[in-house]
């Protein structure tokens, strides 16, 4: 039988030692907000209700938490007397009653939806409370975990911390997965009598246990648990989720020359056998279809490459571009809302922007589609087969047929017809001499200008 | 005397965990296969001869190997019975006679000559077995070595190793040197009694010394066994390849700004003092002169660049690019196959493609050579001292004289002698207060699309 | 009151491993020479005199010294008899007066300020010596620093070392901060009675103690003592200048996705909540306003981009580019030496040199500004609001007014007056079939060149 869970995300931190105007849950790891991350992660381990502790840009948060698809309700937190406090803002919610209430982090995202489904599961076999740990790398300054006979009998904090038990390394990672109809009880019988005068939730383990429950403890990995509360953290946990997400990518048989300098986003989606070279940036919603190469220094948004095709080096793929099997869009490119046909070529220095190029066109390098007016944005259309000369401009709305020929440097602002050949083009004049007649009036100006001086 | 020695290069491997519709072995690793990196080692150690236990691919991975410039005979393994039973495949070939055959894996192209030539160096000092093996920083996994008096009397697998066994770090390489002619007489004394059923060519430490044969072992670097069964794999050979080479360039008195942004090819040739700024990609068949500056965010294929020319930012140079002494290339410029004098500039947004452009000759931004008709190339040359306006299309084939002047925004499709002025300009209009009903058009336009929505 | 004190600096080293037509200590890190990045240290920590000991490049050491904005003075190393000997050519320098003196080293541009602050202070504290010295993290190799009841008592060379002294990580970083009026004496006193015959700057530890002064250590982390005899050193050196300056901008509220991929230079100034996105390169004088956006892979040097303003990706901004706020400059653009109004777009291969661009004015793509003759060069306007058509090359000097239109693919030579539409076009001619006539030519002629083969 399916349990019903509920997940009470913290999402209220300050963090004035991000210096953001923004809250920190908000910013993006892999393209996606933080706090986007948690919901998802939530929803991944089957929890399908959440409650968002709130404070700053509550509204935006709320909006970021239910992206991932699970029913979100916000609470604010209007005074800040500790986590334990903070988890009972969400009182009503807790009380509409569930078999679990697992606390998580607003500015957690790397945490594994397989930690969490392992918590319930601990849960439904019997646990009364199950606290996530971790083995850490230096453990000065954490909570230590103190594991007899299976239970967790106590979290000691480090300046409480015998010598024998600092040498404990697995350590607290903050979430607690209780009995959803012991939740609020454990909550409210939280004391502040410390020397901060706050509502500690880490006491609710002996609260558990001093009402007979049994609580025990997981171990998830250390970097399930990063949180963020400076900019140089969050470029830490960028690092950690990019370091997993190139790792899953080349296990699917990707090859990545450097993985270290491609950047996914948290939807990128790449077939097999594709060569990605170093310096790649893939924002958000771009699919690569097999065999595909994306060349050094190309950074592509929102497209979609289609298997076999080549992009890059210096490619840049906006979003709507759509490119064909085996299409080339080179170096120097933009593509933007836009068909490249199958084996359609694209290479050098061009600006393609609101078209539909047919397969086997070939653009010549320097074209530019003039797609907007000032106010407007036209569409232009170039057939299967045609040749656009290089250093073309052609002026949308416009329609260039199927084996149409542009000659280099026009100017097209009329249709061309399929196999038609368009110029417009005016006749070069020589004048022999002048060269350096101007180039000795330059130098009188230079030599002039230097005197004034 | 020269030893005749034959290495036996086991590159058969299927790889299933690559995900590759192409044996692991052709993979690249500084733009050459991995298969060409472990021929390479064995030619520099002084092996002449080769054969190649194939499978998968086998055409193409002979002739990969024999890129290294060595005599290559494959043979192909149909069944998979364990490593001894594969090197038994070339039979044949050791059969001809040799002093060493030397074990090779097809997969692991950091091997260093040095090692090989040791291991042989050992041989010819009387060892009659020589077995490469490395100090594992995390041991775990690895058949342990152990030496005893000089001698290496076991390979002790992990799961049978005593518990003081495991704390030995000196591990199995696998690569092992025995003499040419007891080589088939000990493969053959290989049995597959165990739990798989296999072959394991490490039996023959122990054939040899029971047949009284004295076993030593050598130790070479535990990176130089690396070897490639995921992708992930591969990237960590590329990453350990470039980090030597880089080291290599550096020492030999480059300037890299941050050497782990710099990719080299197994070919490329940089001269003293030049700087190379983050982010430069060399692809095979790239050299740089002295003095060079390579500025950040270019990308250079078999191109060669002359000694104090400037390359980049953001430039690429293709195949034939030829730089002279002082030349500069600069952002988004792309050359290929063409010749760029001393001194010449090619500055901003052009595309230089089938050229010769002379000593001095400057090119103005956004100058296209068009020198593609959709059918065939043609070459365009620039002569010396010669101005390009810019934005400038030079249709080829064309010829323009030295020190001739182009009027920016020119098509030229006919010679300009030297020292001439040509131009294919029409004469400006201006419309006065047309902009503002043009203006106004086209945001009535907007408003008409707007109401229809 | 203000101690007087004199930072005697060695630069003469010779740094054959570096193999580099210059002396090491004018190599840049973080753009800015290693020589002047220890004299700023010294300046920055209150000493307002520097005796430089130089050897090669005599000359530009001594002007990059002095680019920190304290006084120089040079003193020519002729010999080399050691470090003792070296500190000894500044003797007319240190006889002016000095409350301490301070050696340095020209080729370790990591000391922190503050660490030559302590010593200093140290001093006015009644310590007659303060020895800087590091925790090695591998203290082969250094001399090891013993410390007795707070006082330095010896410092002990490796091979000199008792197998307990080579277990101290404490170990020694060569700079001495001594009392200015005994210096002379102290120095003078050290002998080469020893292997090399060299003067060792190390005794004056003891000779110091031998006449009853007390000798104290303190504690610098031990990359600030990094050095510079090799090009692997250097490029050790700069990674560690920008892991220091990215995390100070990361936690003044700048985020850097990734910032191993982020290059500032010493005088780099980014504003609040700007978001920097990977491969970003900051030459000097680079200042970013508030909120502003860099995407990934621009270049930027001697440019100011106002607050909200968008950069890249691909952008390149030049000395003297100058982004009013929320403008825009995108992919394949270039600017140099112009300014780019309030809310002004620059998007798509582009260049923008000698130019005045108003505010709100978008410049299509493919535009050139034609700012050079070969010899001289002319400034372009444009006036506020002015839409400027794609493929334009605008031919300077030449002035737009607000509000004019540019048609796609002119060339403008004259000025054009505000809300003027100016155009300088050919009629398009249409030629039915002649594409396919074309195509059947190159077809042909292609044939015909195959056959001669």
């Amino acid at each position: 039988m399916q349990r019903k869970s509920l997940a009470v995300i913290l999402a209220a931190g300050d963090a004035t030692r991000m210096k953001s105007s923004m809250s920190k849950v908000l910013h993006p790891v892999g393209n996606l907000p933080i706090i986007t991350h948690v919901t998802a992660a939530a929803k991944a381990a089957g929890i399908e209700r959440v409650a968002l502790v709130v404070g700053r840009d509550a509204e935006k948060v709320a909006e970021a938490g239910a992206r991932a698809g699970l029913e979100c309700t916000s609470v604010l937190q209007s005074e800040r007397k500790g986590t334990g406090h903070a988890v009972l803002m969400a009182r009503d919610v807790i009380a509409e009653g569930f078999d679990d209430v697992i606390v998580l982090y607003g500015d957690a995202p790397l945490i594994a939806p397989q930690s969490l489904g392992d918590a319930i599961e601990a849960r439904r076999n019997g646990a009364d409370m199950v606290v996530l740990g971790f083995t850490a790398a230096d453990p000065h300054g954490y909570g230590r975990m103190i594991v007899e006979n299976g239970e967790l009998t106590a979290i000691v904090e480090e300046k409480e911390a015998t010598e024998e038990q600092r040498k404990i390394d697995f350590c607290n990672g903050g979430i607690i997965t209780m009995d959803g109809n012991e939740a609020i009880a454990l909550l409210e019988a939280i004391g502040n009598d410390n020397a901060k005068g706050e509502y500690y939730l880490t006491d609710v383990v002996s609260i558990c246990r001093a009402r007979g429950g049994r609580v025990i403890a997981l171990e998830a990995p250390e970097t399930d648990m990063m949180g963020c509360n400076t900019r140089a953290e969050l470029a830490a946990l960028e690092a950690e989720w990019q370091t997993r997400k190139r790792r899953e990518v080349m296990l699917s048989g990707v090859t990545l020359s450097d993985p270290s300098t491609v950047y996914f986003s948290h939807d990128t989606e790449i077939g097999n056998d594709v060569l990605i070279e170093p310096n790649v940036w893939f924002g958000p919603g771009v699919t690569v279809g097999e065999g595909a190469v994306i060349h050094a220094f190309s950074h592509l948004e929102g497209a979609k490459v289609g298997a076999g095709a080549a992009v890059g080096p210096f490619a840049r793929l906006r979003p709507g571009a759509d490119l064909g099997e085996k299409s080339k869009v080179g170096n120097f490119c933009e593509v933007k809302k836009a068909e490249i046909g199958a084996g359609a070529k694209v290479n050098h220095l061009t600006y393609i922007g609101d078209a539909v190029i047919g397969a086997k066109a070939n653009i010549g390098a320097g074209t530019i589609t003039c797609n907007y007016d000032g106010v407007n944005k036209y569409l232009t259309e170039i057939g299967a087969g045609a040749f656009i000369g290089s250093n073309s401009s052609l002026v949308a709305p416009v329609k260039i047929g199927d084996g149409a020929y542009i000659g280099s440097g026009s100017v097209i602002t009329k249709a061309v017809e399929a196999d038609a050949l368009a110029l417009s083009r005016v006749t070069q004049e020589n004048y022999p001499g002048k060269a350096s007649v101007l180039r000795a009036r330059a130098e009188a100006r230079k030599a002039a200008k230097n005197t004034k001086k």
